[in-house]
């Protein structure tokens, strides 16, 4: 997908929601246990109530992986099903030398057809740009991450005063352009998001965090906010798990209306 | 596996030789490729030409993934195929926020039994930690990688003049021991290897980068071997793929033959 139909779709639907498809078997709903692929099943129900409401969808590969070939074949079948003008994050976290980063980029852009992966830095230059070869396909790059263990060294001060997350910010401005890099950013952030702000400007950033991480929605738009929006913001466990009854596709609507209804109003705000 | 069991086999075959299986269907021999499942035959036929003499398998996991379900397939097999006494890492480069590091970690140390699963610093302790809660299962922490990439924040100094891969070795031992973590420091860095024993002088290290990438066996005993070893040397291309005619199997074990001779007489000097 293209910057220009992911902006479409966000000034269309009011929303720039991103809904965090973390589907556990332990957690969904004990009805759909007797079903043949529950994880499927989970996933179908949960976009059918929400595709309406959101613009993007983030399955958390770890939690299909951990189910192997089952759950290999339940995330094929849910990104078949997830209605092609809505964007598809593989959240894998993936990065390695460039013979490795490759294999990643055919598995995730050509085999399972995403529109974006996140790719972590650490690695530098040849882990990330292999995933940039392809046409219409994003990296999300790790910047600032929501978790405790981000202080540990993403805001170590380099010898000019930049923190880690800015030379990450800076290096990787070589490496790719604003179709087809967005970066994440923490909804917990959000005090730092004027200084990521200040060196990518027109970039998206994908923002975990809200909900039960913490982070103020109102807080990441104050400060992330572009004049075309730039903002992805996720929620994946405050709306899959809003009910584990036989309810729960219902109940996920209700929330991600909630975030949908707060998006619509900031983005009027901002002219967009 | 132990510490204690991994040094042992080192010690008993006389070698530190970790064997990649990076295994490609293009680049298998073409013979192969009429079998039910290519990928396992061909890692069955260099297990089978090697185990007297390495110590470890690694396979990289973005080969299997691509190839999907039946990758997966493949990789199970192989891992239940390798002897129970080597030592099995499963190269990942896994690491995100503290749920779903701990999804990953049932993947790799249950569900695939591995001994070891490499993972990214970026995102910090609870990125890691997950992992270091099966008993007898390693963490094998990026700290200076082989690639180009490598240059671009590993060895970034922070405001104390410490380089981000010092810090990752620093901080990281908080978390775990020598007895559940290792780190990879690349074949190509010998040159660094001796500030990184300064750190860390008892931890294993895996190291890649020797054949295919240039690094030299020689210069990484010099600076990176400790009094138990403390070493695995890992080759995956200039071995699997010395050959893709019949004889593959034959010339995978002539080179890692090679290695491993000359891994001999390094002990030895040692006195090891």
């Amino acid at each position: 997908m293209t910057r220009q139909e992911l902006t479409l779709q966000i000034k269309s639907k009011r929303s720039f929601l991103c809904i965090g498809l973390d589907s556990d078997i332990n957690k969904i709903p004990k009805h759909l246990l007797d079903l043949e692929d529950p994880i499927f099943e989970f996933n179908k129900q949960i976009i059918n109530a929400t595709k309406d409401l959101c613009v993007a969808y983030k399955p958390n590969i770890a939690f299909y992986e951990s189910m192997g070939v089952s759950g290999w074949n339940s995330l094929k079948k849910t990104l078949d099903y997830i209605p092609e003008n809505i964007f598809t994050i593989a959240d894998a976290k993936r990065g390695d030398i460039g013979n490795t980063s490759k294999m990643y980029a055919k598995t995730f852009f050509e085999n399972l057809n995403v529109d974006a992966v996140t790719v972590a830095p650490y690695m530098g230059s040849d882990s990330v740009t292999p995933f940039l070869e392809f046409a219409d396909k994003w990296v999300i790059l790790l910047a600032l991450t929501s978790n405790i263990g981000s202080l540990d060294f993403q805001n170590t001060k380099n010898e000019d005063g930049k923190q880690l997350f800015e030379k990450v910010l800076e290096t990787s401005q070589t490496w790719g352009t604003d179709k087809n890099m967005m970066y994440v950013v923490g909804a917990n952030r959000s005090e730092q998001l004027s200084e990521v702000r200040e060196i990518i400007p027109t970039h998206f950033l994908l923002v975990p965090g809200v909900g039960a991480q913490g982070g103020s929605l109102e807080e990441v738009a104050k400060y992330g906010m572009n004049d075309e929006c730039g903002l992805l913001v996720n929620s994946s466990r405050g709306i899959i798990y809003a009910s584990t009854e036989i309810d729960f596709a219902e109940k996920a609507r209700q929330e991600a209306q909630k975030l949908q209804f707060k998006m619509d109003i900031l983005l009027s705000e901002k002219g967009i």
